[in-house]
């Protein structure tokens, strides 16, 4: 399938948008692999209307690998650990790959033993977190995965920074459609977005961040000078960020928010942190009382029922129906400056 | 020990405590292992200074258990579903000794595997969720536990209440002193407090709670006459409320929250929902690598570092010390009231 192309930008197809994507990222050192999978995962979340992690990043992760912080080419091992437990080092490579490595035999242990956990360490976590749950619920199971990051979040009262923006992400077979899922951060307010508030000098909610002091403040500049953000909800965001750091990174081995340093890697972008997943296979649980999926379509019914709701991600699938038709819309000048990055590093610094 | 007396009230020892309250509980139709399960619960509640989830919660217990909804001499049936999977149906008992029956299992399987989950149905969950958890992570191991229970919160942009407040608790071992542990509600707010600020005419918080037309209120009364609670941390935590209900209802076979039904029960106050708990090894994560408890160390040293700051739940332990000392201080009439319990149900109601 070839795009359209409209009068305002490009429409680019799902696979032209990868094989591009791709390219450019096996000319910044990125193996075959590699550069197939994140370049599938980045078109993913643009094609989804999931912005902030599609064509948006390819800037920061081209100028990772040319700082020489992650390895491109870095092949994960996978150990199978326990019956229903594969741990996996990603070799100071991303995570998705790592992931891929160990996705077969999760499967399995899920499968096997009603549930199984996935945790990888010395990772580069890179895109959209829904994706990696996504794909376990459209094989019927339901998948869970939180992932850490470089530390921008206080915990409230504190003023060190000391958690990442901690994604938690869930997804669910149902009857009807696609899974169920959702994909958040436990940080107030996505680190991308207090940059574009500043730009525009809008002032923040309440409750999004604190100054170099500890002390609230609406004001992005603030935070972006030495502040922080803050966690979600007060103090039950704060513990979910705080369970995040301890199941991707004491559980899995790896490294604290924190304890990135990627001080001498200037233009480096992916913290190497940790991930978790736990796979559970539905048909363990309720078994023969009742269908799984029937029964969480009827909780979506129940919620709908009540009125003009939105459901998590939902708008993904209209997304997603447009770009089969029409293509991928596209920025012109993003997609030029993307095409650029194929060229190397030395001519585009210079 | 026998708690010693002061002047403002009585001083229980936590013995005394356990076995006057398993006394009301048989005096009202439990068996006895039945009776002494609840009994350490509440007792431990009421010690750990969760007053809500202690004595206050008895005559909702007993009124219960009169109303002929729960049955407090229920045997639970254990299935050996998987080698990672344990299931419950409670028979329409109690969630606590339900979870009891299984414990044994699910902890074997937890080291076997290096993840175990368990589920429980047909049950109705009493007392505090942070001692279902902080059992295994006394034992070494990390758990993740959710309730679901009956609906009193809504999804934004609905009319209809459908979930419940659908706590969810975490806890692990760190290797200074006991867990670290957290136990919160996915509602804006307990009910139990909306009823409190009603009683004393108190506004409430903004986004606690919507009227009788799914409008946002600060009036507690319009919650409590015909309105709802919201959930916390906006589309976050409905997204964490919602998961909940599929982890406690459809993954173990049983009921939603706005399933629950029981209106011939006239006094009825626990739900017959459902319960899920995940739990972890850690040595199957990190191994070698780090020794997982001094790792939840390190990163609780690093957030207090940064200033005077509050960890979730950390107060119980300062509440065990002084009732370790003292006795459980209670309030007379209170207590007496407790006691009165112990009479038949005729001569109460009369």
């Amino acid at each position: 399938m070839t795009g359209r192309k409209d009068v305002t930008g490009r429409h680019l197809s799902f696979d032209d948008m990868v094989a591009t994507l791709g390219d450019v990222l096996r000319a910044n050192g990125c193996s075959e692999q590699v550069a197939q999978t994140l370049a599938t995962n980045c078109a993913s979340a643009e094609r989804d209307g999931s912005k902030s992690h599609g064509l948006f990043r390819m800037e920061g992760y081209v100028s990772t690998l040319r700082s020489g912080w992650v390895d491109g080419r870095a092949i994960p091992v996978v150990e199978d650990v326990a019956p229903g437990f594969v741990r996996v080092d990603a070799r100071n490579g991303f995570t998705l790959p790592a992931h891929d490595a160990a996705r077969a035999l999760v499967e399995e242990k899920a499968r096997q033993n009603g549930i199984a956990a996935l945790a990888i360490r010395n990772s580069h976590h890179l895109g959209a977190l829904y994706l990696d749950v996504e794909s376990y619920a459209e094989k019927g199971l339901i998948a869970l995965s939180v992932v850490n990051s470089m530390a921008v979040v206080v915990h409230p009262g504190s003023t060190k920074p000391v958690y990442g923006t901690n994604p938690i992400a869930f997804a669910t077979p149902r009857a009807e459609g696609g899974p169920f899922l959702f994909d958040f951060a436990t940080s107030a307010m996505a680190h991308g977005d207090v940059q574009v508030a500043a730009k525009q000098g809008r002032q923040l909610p309440p409750g999004t961040g604190v100054d170099a002091n500890g002390a609230p403040t609406q004001d992005p500049n603030a935070i972006l000078s030495g502040g922080a953000l803050l966690p979600f909800g007060a103090h039950k965001g704060t513990a979910l960020a705080m369970m995040v750091e301890i199941l991707c990174a004491a559980l899995v081995g790896g490294q604290y928010s924190y304890e990135v340093d990627w001080s001498e890697h200037p233009g480096a972008h992916t913290p190497r942190t940790g991930q978790t997943l736990i796979v559970i296979d539905p048909t363990a649980g309720a078994g023969n009382l009742a269908p799984f999926a029937q029964r969480v379509e009827a909780l979506i019914q129940e919620i709908r029922s009540g009125g003009p709701v939105r459901l998590p991600s939902e708008e993904r699938y209209p997304a997603r129906e447009a770009a089969a038709r029409n293509g991928i819309a596209v920025d012109a000048a993003q997609w030029d400056a993307i095409l650029a990055l194929k060229a190397p590093a030395q001519t585009v610094t210079a």
